[in-house]
C-alpha cells in the first residue's frame, strides 16, 4: 500500500452535522470523503477532468492512460507530477512524442467535441467502433478464493470505514490474497488508480482478478479487458451491457459476491 | 408514474448465469438492468452521450437541459422524439432558436473540446466558474417525513426488485408522500429522470424534496440547485464538495437516511 499520510489527510474532511435519531438531534462531527475535479494534463495538454478523491493519483493517471488506451505501457509515461490548483488538482504527465501524435490525431478525428459521460465519445458511432480485446483463458480463481479476497478487502478500506462513502478495487491473486487497495468516490477511478497501482509494482495483469465493492458497469469491464484482467467480481449487479462486452472480450464477469453466494454471467470456465 | 410496458421491458434483459452457492452451482437465468449509450440532440446537433437507462427516457432529457441549464423551462423544448439506433438511443429535442443559439455559443467558448465526467468542463477554470442559483428557505420537512418516504419508495423500486442494480430518485410532499419515481443504473440520470417528470406534470420544485437511494455527490446538489429543489436526502453519504456546495447554494443536504437516522449537512432549518 502506497497511500502516504498527506494523502489520506487529503481524501475526507470534517463537517458539522446535525445527527438524528427518531425526534432527538446532537450537533458533532463527522468524516466526510473528499471529490475534487482532477485534470488529467499530457504534454501540456488537458484531456479530461473527473470528479475524484484525491489520494494516489499518481496511480489514478497511469491506470486512466493505460485503461483508455492512451499508452500501451505505463514506462511510456515520463515526469508525472501532481500540481495543486485553487480550485482541484492537476495530473501533469509526458508522453513519448509518438503516443502523444496518436492521442492528438485521435482527438482531432473526433466530431461532435462536447463529451459527457463517456470518455471522448460524443457520437453513437463512435461508441460502438472502441476496440476490445479479446482475453485468452489463463488463470483461474481457486476454491475459496472469494470468499478470502472479501474477508480481507473488507479490513482495507480504510477510507471507507472513516466516511462511509467510497468504493473500493482490489488486486487478488487467485487464491484470493488482497495484494493491492484502492479507494475512490467513483467506481471507475477506483478501478483506474488499482490498474496504476498494480502497473507500478511491475505485476502481470494476468495473474489474479479485480473484486469491486460497486455494481459492475460496462465501463469496469472495458477497462479491465483492455489492460488483459480476465476476471472481474464485484459485489452488486452487473448491468447487461457489461454482461455483453464481458461475453465479447472473454472477461469472466462475477456478480452478487457476498459471503458464500455469487453469480457467474460470463465464461465461467475460471471458476470453479 | 408514467412508465410504459415498453419502457419497463427494455429497461432490463435475461442473461443465464451460475449461481454459486458455497461449492455448489445451478445454471438459471437472471434479470439484468439494461444500459446504453444515450445522445441528448438538440435541433440536429449531439450535445452529449450518457450510458443510462433505458426507460422514461422524455423525463431524462427534459430532466437533462432543465437541470444543465440548457433551458429555463420546460416548455422550451419543442418535439421531443426517442429514435432507436443500432447501438443506442437518440433523444431529439427542438429548441427555440435563442436558447439553442446561447447553447451553441458556450460550447464555441469552450476551449479544450474533450470533454469528460464533467459536463461540458474541460479545465479547472471553467469548473470554479459554473453558477449555481441560491435557494431562499421555503417549506421544511414535517415530522417523520424520512421515514415515510422511505417506506414508500420501497415499494416503488420496480426495476431495483427486479436487478438490484438501479438508483432510484423519489419526489416527496414535504410530510413524505412520494408523488414520483424514476430508475437508472446511473444516480444523475435517476435524478435528471425525475426532475424531467416533476417539470411535465407542471409540479413546483420548491413544494417538495427529493430523497435519493445512492450516495450524495456534488452534482446531485448542483443539479437539484439549478431548478430550485430545496432539500436533498440521500440514503447513503455526502461527499466534502457535496456539503459545500449545499452550504454555497441554500441547499439542505441530508445523509444517511436510514429509518429513524440521518445526518443534516446543510441548512438544517428546514428539518424539526
Amino acid at each position: 500500500m502506497q497511500h502516504g499520510a498527506a494523502s489520506v489527510a487529503d481524501a475526507h474532511g470534517r463537517y458539522g452535522v446535525d445527527r438524528w435519531v427518531g425526534s432527538g438531534t446532537t450537533h458533532t462531527e463527522d468524516m466526510v470523503a473528499e471529490e475534487v475535479p482532477v485534470a488529467l494534463v499530457y504534454n501540456g495538454f488537458s484531456h479530461a477532468v473527473m470528479m475524484s478523491t484525491p489520494q494516489d493519483l499518481e496511480d489514478f493517471a497511469v491506470g486512466f492512460s493505460l485503461s483508455e488506451g492512451i499508452v500501451g505501457d505505463a514506462r511510456e509515461i515520463y515526469d508525472i507530477e501532481v500540481v495543486e490548483h485553487a480550485h482541484g488538482r492537476e495530473v501533469q504527465m509526458h508522453l513519448a512524442g509518438e503516443r502523444f501524435a496518436g492521442m492528438r490525431e485521435r482527438r482531432r478525428a473526433m466530431t461532435g467535441r462536447t463529451g459527457c459521460g463517456i470518455c471522448g465519445v460524443e457520437s453513437l458511432d463512435q461508441m460502438a467502433c472502441r476496440p476490445i480485446a479479446t482475453i485468452g483463458v489463463s488463470g483461474a480463481l481457486e476454491a475459496g478464493a472469494l470468499l478470502r479476497a472479501q474477508s480481507e478487502l473488507q479490513t482495507m478500506q480504510h477510507l471507507f470505514h472513516l466516511t462511509g462513502a467510497v468504493h473500493a478495487a482490489a488486486w487478488c491473486r487467485f487464491d484470493g490474497a488482497v495484494e493491492l487497495v484502492r479507494e475512490d468516490v467513483g467506481r471507475h477511478n477506483a478501478l483506474d488508480k488499482l490498474i496504476g497501482a498494480v502497473a507500478a509494482q511491475r505485476k502481470s495483469f494476468g495473474d489474479g482478478f479485480v473484486l469491486m465493492t460497486s455494481r459492475a458497469s460496462y465501463e469496469i469491464v472495458q477497462k479491465a479487458a483492455a489492460v488483459g484482467i480476465a476476471v472481474v467480481a464485484a459485489v452488486s449487479a452487473p448491468t447487461g451491457m457489461a454482461v455483453r462486452v464481458a461475453q465479447a472480450a472473454g472477461v469472466t464477469l462475477i456478480g452478487f459476491t457476498r459471503g458464500e453466494r455469487h453469480s457467474v454471467y460470463s465464461h465461467p470456465e475460471r471458476v470453479h
